[in-house]
C-alpha cells in the first residue's frame, strides 16, 4: 500500500464524481474547506451547472479525477460498483499518497467487497449519509443539506486510521454525525429504516392507483402524503438500492408483510381488545420518535 | 318528520360532543358564527378546559345536547354508533324545528345506517373532515385546523335539503371544502387514502421493533419519519375506523398485499428493467400530487 491518505481536508483536493442532489451538496457544504474541489458527471449540462454556479472550481473527466487526495463517488449504487471496478484495474497515478475513495451510496456489501479489492494507491471507506430527497439534481442541491444528519462510515478492515480520520473530520465540516457501522450491519438497518418504507410507499401508491376511482386524489389527505412521499423518490437511484441490497430487504419485507397479516386477521375477526394490543406499542414508539 | 332543521347558522344553538381535537377544533372555528356553542364530553376535565379557555359557552349533558339546533358527534365512531342508538330511542323534545345531527366520524356506512333509523325529531347528514393529526385532545385543538381541508359531506335519502345546506355553510363557516359523497363510495376511498395508509405505518414500526438492533433508532431519517408517521395516531380512534370499516379495508389491504409481493418478487429475481416497470407509475403519480 502507499503512504495513506490526506488527514487534513483542509490541503486536500477533493473530486467529487457525480453531480447530483447529494454529491452537488457535498461539494457546496465542502466550499472553502479544502484546496479545491473539482467534479466529474457525464451530463455535460449538470457538470456546467456545477461549474457556473461555483458548485465546484472546475469540471474534469474521471481519469483526472483518480489522480486527487480524495474521490467522493456520489452515483447510484450499480454506476459506483462500475466505477470501483474501473478503479480496479487503473493504474498507479504519480502520487506519493494513497488516493482516499469515500462513496455515498445507499448499500454497502457490494460496494465493500469491491473496495476491499482496490490497488494499494487507494485507500477506501464507505460512506451513506441519511439526508435523502425525494427530489433529485443538481438544481435542488442546498449546503445545508447534511446539517445535523446522520452520515453513517463502513471502514473496511484494509481502511487506514488515516482514512478514518479524514471521512471524520470531512462529516464534521459538513455539519454531521458520523456513526460507524459495518457494511452489513449498515445494510440490515437501511433495510428496516428506508428501502422497506420505500417499498411501503410505492405498494400504497399503486393500490391507490388501482382503484380507477378519481375521488381518491380528492380526498387523499397529509396522511396518504405523508406515507406515500418516498415513492417519488429517483426511479434510477432506487432499482440500484433494491437490486444491491436484496438480502436484507427480502428479509425487511418478509417481517413487514408478517405484520400485515397479523393486522389483517385482527381486523377480519373484529377483536377490538387484541387489536389494541397490536396497535398500542406501535404508536408509544412512534409518538416518542422525532421529537 | 318535523320541519326540517335550521339553515340560518348565525341563530342556531350548537352542541359539539365530544371534545377532542376534531370537535374542539370546530368549536373554536364556529366561535361567532353561531348563536351558542355547547359542550358535552365525558371527561370533566376536558369540558372545564374547553369552557375555561372559551372554546365553547357552556358545558351540558348529552340529553340536553340532543335538543339543540344542531347537533354534531365527534366521537370515536364506535361512540358515535352508540350515541346515534341512544338518540333512536329518545323522546322528542319540545322543538318546532327536527335537530339537524352532523356526525365527524371516520367512517360512514355504519353510522349512515343508523342515522336513516333516527326518529323524525332528528335531521341526520354524515361528516368526515380530511385532516387528522397524529395528536389527540382538546389541548391541540385549533381554530385553522379545518382550514381549506376537504370535508366530504354524506347525506341520506332522509336528509333534508335545509339540513344538507346548513351543512354546506357550517363546512363553508370554516374554512373547508365540501366534497360529497355515497357512504359506500367514502369507505372504500378512505380505506385505500387513510386507513390502509395507517395499516402500512403501524406494520413498518412493528417490522422496525422487531429488529432487536437498536441501531434503527439512529439510522431512522425522514423517509422513516414520514412512512411511520400515522402509526402515532390515537389507539382508540383507529380501533374503531379499522372495525367498522372492515369490508373496503380488507380489500384495500389485499391490493396492498399484491403490490408488496409483486415487488419482492421482482427483487428476489433481480430484475432491473421490470422493476423500473413497477416503480416508475407510482413515481409519476406521486410527484405530481400535493404540489
Amino acid at each position: 500500500m502507499a503512504e495513506p491518505g490526506f488527514t487534513a481536508l483542509a490541503e486536500a483536493r477533493v473530486a467529487v464524481v457525480g453531480l447530483g442532489l447529494m454529491g452537488g451538496s457535498l461539494a457546496l457544504a465542502l466550499r472553502g474547506r479544502c484546496r479545491e474541489i473539482v467534479g466529474v458527471d457525464p451530463d455535460p449540462a449538470a457538470a456546467d451547472f456545477a461549474r457556473a454556479r461555483g458548485v465546484i472550481d472546475r469540471a474534469v473527466d474521471f481519469d483526472s479525477a483518480r489522480g486527487c487526495d480524495v474521490l467522493i463517488l456520489a452515483a447510484p449504487v450499480r454506476v459506483i460498483l462500475a466505477q470501483l471496478r474501473a478503479l480496479s484495474i487503473s493504474p498507479p497515478a504519480e502520487r506519493r499518497r494513497a488516493t482516499v475513495v469515500l462513496d455515498l451510496g445507499s448499500t454497502k456489501t457490494e460496494i465493500a467487497a469491491l473496495m476491499q479489492a482496490l490497488p494499494p494507491h487507494f485507500d477506501p471507506i464507505g460512506g451513506h449519509p441519511m439526508c435523502g430527497r425525494e427530489v433529485s439534481g443538481i438544481e435542488h442541491a442546498q449546503a445545508g443539506l447534511y446539517r445535523g444528519k446522520i452520515f453513517v462510515l463502513t471502514p473496511l478492515a484494509r481502511t487506514s486510521p488515516a482514512a478514518l480520520a479524514l471521512a471524520n473530520r470531512l462529516v464534521a465540516a459538513i455539519g454531521a454525525r458520523p456513526f460507524v457501522l459495518t457494511p452489513e450491519r449498515h445494510d440490515a438497518l437501511a433495510a428496516l429504516s428506508s428501502h422497506l418504507p420505500y417499498a411501503a410507499a410505492v405498494a400504497l401508491v399503486r393500490a391507490a392507483l388501482s382503484s380507477q376511482d378519481d375521488g381518491l386524489w380528492t380526498m387523499a389527505a397529509s396522511g396518504f402524503r405523508d406515507t406515500s412521499r418516498l415513492a417519488a423518490s429517483d426511479v434510477t437511484m432506487m432499482v440500484d438500492i433494491l437490486l444491491t441490497n436484496r438480502p436484507a430487504l427480502l428479509d425487511a419485507l418478509g417481517r413487514y408483510r408478517m405484520e400485515l397479516d397479523a393486522l389483517a386477521a385482527l381486523i377480519d375477526a373484529g377483536e377490538p381488545e387484541a387489536l389494541r394490543t397490536l396497535l398500542a406499542p406501535a404508536q408509544a414508539r412512534r409518538a416518542g420518535l422525532f421529537q
